[in-house]
């Protein structure tokens, strides 16, 4: 009987995930192959620690190099992470003949153009569902299932970290600060969240979408960004007023002068299924001109259906159907010329803003012609007055939302608002969604 | 260039986008499948009606044998319907060489065996996603990207026209005929709606998805089936007084004695998200048990969504995606030794019962006996008594649900309730899902 060799790079949450269905689900995976596959080495820098997987013998190793050029082993599987090692790995594993599996986001969308060229020029292939929403098998409906259609719109919860800690201060008052703690405490976040919260993971994961669902080669660098930080509590009771919850939302929506490409905490009609995403899960939604709405929901991150998503596309390069699905798509190839990008000032939506200004005459009317000199339409006006502003002269709470608009416009109106002496503080922006 | 020609038999509402898409996005599809798709003839017994999609000259035909015999066809697309000319037209094709793909679920779910074994004999494929949730690519899931799981469980909505009207009449207080009237006026229901509002139509589709996630082969005429049919507006009332929506759920749940399978009207917990599944919408729940629980959603019929499905067949078919997975599932071969089938009688779980009963010293007595004698505890019970009671003597409305428990039981039990002379008419059955 055939059989296949696998090693595994990176024994951390994933890897020992990946390693507990290769191991203890070995007939499963060999029905589904059609062969056995093996996976005959483990390299992590930490060989001491214990993980809470049976090893056989002689797997787990420290001597990368040797595993890299052993001719024996026909699969790598690269969950380092990071993307200076990891790129090299990835970059050595295809120059010695194997096919390689990633779930790095960072890596594809730093350097996914190099990778893929490398893989195409000694005829291997590089397969990737985990490196986006982890279990949920939205990648493979991108390149297979859904090819018929000409995406119009994906809109997605790509990010596990921050949707849990939105939906703590959503559902529990909590203060970001709070809720940013017990996401750290449950292993939701990392020490350091910032790539979580700032939303450079949802971005990384975006371009991602951008080049299967569009054709769109993007550096990630250039995405529009905001992330979560300036989320207050306030925003979930106004939010709420006006019948829209709060997500972060990696968004790709093509028009006919272009495509946009963008992450922000956005406000998100009750109805919409995205609202209903709650705690560490992910969801995308992806609008199809054949197929309408389809949506997407499942576990982002964690351990088993991470490797859930990793030993999939062992089978898949097992079977042959990766290089099948690699060769056809051309990822990563030129970009495609019916996609261009729009600029960030051509974007086109309506906003929610809150900042604080002067309680005092004239104000509000310095503020309505800021946005009316920039051709903004304001759709709704919330001011709050703190409850002791007589007597300590606070400045008061204004939130609105615009009605649809250029983004440039907004981006100047914001500017001019934050250079007025009576606004204190800077503009809080998210997108609006209906 | 290469090129694969294509045939479609059947020109109705499915052929007819079919043909849209491999027509008008021509250049999209040949992208898709490195080579271009014509689709070269188009068959159909009425070649007269206008359709809302312009063909080349000599494209549609009601020669039939013309085209199953041209050997310059290669793949020969199935929307014809039905068991028996359908079953002859796929086999045909397969003997001359051609791959198949189909949208028909009755077809696959009462000759799957055979055709898969002609088609494995020829060394030819069928593809069919089309035959389950229309455009949502929950086929392709199961068969590919979710394999390194071993399924708990799939639930499933799976009939848009009974979902459209347990939708209707739960939001609009509309009756069960009216809610069936509406289907029909805006297409979503056949003028013989029986086999989607009697369970057959899901039943068909719960066969296909049992044996692509789970290995097992079954007879669909097998399957534990109660329609919608007795579904009244009061029970949308009580469902959503125990925290409930009424949904027609087809369920394959594996448990350590064996496989579940049952479609029935079921009350689902208003925060499971196939509660949300609203219109003429399908929907897809599937438990893995590395994935965790994934969720699919999206357009189940319609002649675009439906052919979205279609196409990305052909696409599959030609890239040889199709081979590779239809091989690798040996589907419709030996059922799984591992997956047996339980017997209706050994089911377990939650039921909510609705019957007439005397309102009269003592029946309440001999109802809780009947339960009790049969091993059936009860969980809630509401008697509602009408309004008239005193003066007209009319029965009590009962509405009950019992805990978890075997359904031999239960079903005993509702035949001795249904023989008692203070029972007026039959038990009214849904299952209750926490």
């Amino acid at each position: 009987m055939k059989m296949t060799n696998a090693a595994l790079f990176g024994f951390g949450t994933i890897g020992t995930g990946v390693a507990k269905i290769l191991l203890n689900n070995a007939d499963r995976v060999a029905n589904a192959a059609g062969q056995s596959v093996n996976l005959v080495k483990i390299c992590d820098k930490d060989i001491a620690v214990k993980r809470d997987v049976v090893l056989p013998p002689d797997v787990l190793t420290d001597g990368i190099d040797a595993v890299i050029n052993d001719p024996n082993i026909q699969i790598g599987i690269e969950l380092i992470g990071g993307t200076t090692f990891a790129k090299d790995l990835v970059l050595r594993l295809l120059e010695k003949g194997k096919n390689v599996i990633t779930a790095n986001k960072a890596l594809l969308a730093q350097h996914g153009r190099e990778l893929f060229e490398t893989a195409r020029k000694y005829g291997k292939t590089i397969a990737f569902e985990a490196a986006v929403c982890g279990g949920i098998p939205i990648l493979n409906a991108l390149s297979t299932a859904l090819q018929a259609n000409t995406l119009q719109s994906v809109n997605a919860i790509v990010n596990g970290t921050s949707n849990y800690i939105l939906s703590q201060m959503e559902s529990g008052g909590t203060s970001y600060q709070d809720a940013v703690k017990q996401a750290q405490k449950l292993g939701y976040a990392e020490a350091n969240p910032a790539m979580d919260v700032d939303g450079t993971d949802a971005v990384q994961k975006l371009t991602i979408l951008a080049q299967l669902g569009f054709g769109a080669a993007v550096n990630w660098q250039d995405v529009s960004r905001i992330g979560i930080e300036a989320v207050e509590s306030l925003d979930f009771h106004y939010a709420n007023e006006l019948g829209y919850r709060i997500k972060l939302l990696a968004v790709a929506e093509r028009s006919d002068d272009g495509l946009e490409l963008h992450v922000s905490p956005t406000l998100v009609k009750t109805d919409n299924l995205l609202a209903a995403v709650n705690g560490a899960f992910n969801a995308v939604r992806v609008i199809g001109d054949a197929v309408g709405p389809v949506f997407f929901h499942g576990l982002g991150a964690g351990s088993l259906p991470t490797a859930s998503a990793v030993v999939g596309d062992v089978i898949d390069t097992v079977l042959g159907r990766t290089a099948i699905t690699f060769n056809a798509l051309n990822l990563w190839g030129e970009n495609r010329r019916d996609v261009p990008l729009k600029k960030q000032s051509e974007f086109f939506g309506r906003s929610y803003l809150r900042f604080h200004a002067e309680d005092q005459p004239g104000v509000l009317h310095e503020i309505s012609g800021i946005f009316g000199k920039h051709g903004i339409s304001i759709a709704t006006l919330i001011q709050h007055a703190p409850a002791q502003r007589a007597a300590e002269h606070l400045p008061a709470v204004l939130i609105l939302t615009t009605h649809e608009a250029r983004e440039g416009g907004l981006l100047e109106a914001i500017a001019e608002l934050e250079r007025s002496p009576h606004i204190t503080g800077s503009v809080v922006r998210m997108r609006v969604q209906d």
